[in-house]
């Protein structure tokens, strides 16, 4: 099998992306080609011999191939006409605004290209956190209480601190700040509405234990391990960037059987038939024996390979069952049948 | 102002954007471009002055200019290159599948082509009306209750009769279906399912009256008439389809000031900020002096043009208005920060 890995593209989380595609060289046991995204939305076929993050960071991918995207993948431009770039799937591990927010998927999918990821729907659902809660609710997974606040009406919140600030839509902590205190209110604001329109305040739980879950449904649900991440009182994006590169597993949560369960059985109920096609991974909290969405991941960094036992097999089954598209006939009927009334 | 008429694409309602397409050539006063998407979703450049219903349903659209799409607009290919299709601004007139999902979204707003339409997360949330629901209660406006059922659980359903069965993603009216008597459930739920996976159940009030308003917002809100569309139960397919090509003014609600502006007050709430750039309509319902949404149109047959006292002003209007992307800056921060505390 081969694998097309789609990269980079204009988002905050850009890097990530970068990283997160390198550590899959890694862990990876098929070909991989490398389609790489510049933050001007280029697309480049990286040699997957010469990739490393310094070909990114100092602009020297751009002597490689140019690609564009068109009916049945990525092409090159030759002498004689474009040449299709083969690859069995594509996987998009592009984190952030672009891979997550809809627009690759759709791409993807409105060109006919078999990938592993979010559809569209799936990824404007777990992209805006807002949305996420309404989702999972109605699928019947608790969130914790939360307040949406929109730019021009701040004066409306009405949780007492501490509590947690985060953009509607953005990943990998960006723009999160804890709030003790009131007056750290208006910063931690003004941060937010620098990515967003719309902030969502959460009550700030300290010390609640948080467990990654991540899986995907082939023939049937394939489940990572449970883990606990190791961390401060939230992962930074710093933290979250060296996290995106890893390979290594870490850390298995020390939960009884019956808890693991519970785990599973709410993401069964976020995933299907939402997320089909995807690998995703979701953080939950316990808090009173309950359990509590955080957030979808829906491309996870490094597609949380660390946390499945055969990482390779999940990924391999996941390419078997990918969803297929509506069959939508060809049909004129109404128009045929007002030219014929028109005796035309 | 030259605008071009985006139409076609891989979906049920294809031939009623065919329609609705021809409909604007006598109301835009502007210079039009034809975009055609056919049902394989390869584009043409149909001439505007040869434009009409039979050139697609005969298949003679073939002989005409194809283009792709890539950074920047629609392109034809030339012996020296590529020629950029010049047009100010991209109008998105694909209803159902393709136009109204996400997926034209993505890729204009990926290719940095501006446009009138909903934009991607605009669109996934009008086009699944479970999530419109949740969406309107997010945003203060009411809806009717409803019932979720998905294909593997049709035992769950407890709303009692009559109620009106809708594939939870198509609009058109396609696939939706009055019970009045539980002996006709099974065959209602079989023809939704046909569409989608979930289907919605709502209670069938006979007599209701429904109001049409459509908008959308340029410097400021503008807003069409209030129409009482006239209708037997509800508008099949058939009698929708011939709707999509109207271009004259019809059934003005003989409503009093503070309910018009009760309707305009719920279509801001929804409409602002989700979907700017749009022109849409929204349906509502008036039970007992409250207004409820019933659907939100995000690109409405012909554009609702017959609905505006202005409609090219506001066009242009909207044109002047359509919402920027996010800037991001390229950074590579982390990554040079990796290599130069490695030394290289």
């Amino acid at each position: 099998m081969k694998i097309g890995i789609l990269f980079g593209a204009k988002s905050f989380e850009h890097e990530i992306s970068v990283v997160s595609a390198i550590a899959l060289k890694k862990v990876l046991k098929c070909e991989i080609v490398y389609l790489f995204c510049d933050y001007e939305r280029n697309f480049y076929l990286i040699p997957t011999d010469k990739i490393n993050a310094k070909k990114f960071s100092s602009g020297k991918y751009k002597k490689e191939t140019r690609l564009h995207v068109d009916k049945g993948g990525f092409y090159k431009k030759g002498l004689f006409g474009n040449t299709l770039i083969e690859c069995d799937v594509v996987l998009n591990l592009i984190h952030g605004g672009d891979g997550e927010d809809g627009k690759i998927a759709s791409i993807l999918e409105f060109f006919g290209i078999p990938f592993i990821g979010p559809r569209v729907e799936a990824s404007v659902m777990s992209f805006n956190k807002l949305l996420t809660k309404l989702y999972a609710k109605e699928m019947g997974v608790k969130t914790l209480e939360y307040q949406a606040v929109s730019k021009n009406r701040r004066d409306t919140l009405t949780i007492k601190p501490p509590f947690i600030v985060k953009p509607s839509r953005l990943g990998s902590s960006i723009g999160i700040k804890i709030v003790k205190d009131l007056s750290e209110l208006d910063y931690a604001l003004d941060v937010a509405f620098e990515f967003d329109d719309t902030v969502i305040v959460e009550p700030f739980i300290a010390g609640v234990k948080e467990y990654n879950l991540a899986g995907c449904k082939a023939d049937d649900f394939i489940f990572s391990i449970v883990e606990e991440p190791i961390k401060e009182e939230f992962l930074d994006f710093d933290k979250k960037y060296l996290d995106f590169s890893r390979t290594k597993r870490l850390n298995e949560a020390s939960l009884d059987e019956k808890s693991v369960l519970k785990l599973q059985d709410s993401f069964k109920k976020l995933y299907e038939p939402m997320f089909a096609g995807a690998l995703i991974r979701c953080d939950f909290f316990i808090i009173d024996n309950e359990v509590y969405l955080n957030e979808i991941n829906p491309i996870p960094g490094s597609m949380a390979n660390y946390l499945f036992l055969d990482f390779n097999s999940a990924i391999e089954m996941l390419c078997k069952n990918l969803p297929s598209s509506v069959n939508i006939p060809m049909s004129y009927r109404y128009i045929n049948s007002i030219q014929s009334a028109k005796g035309k």
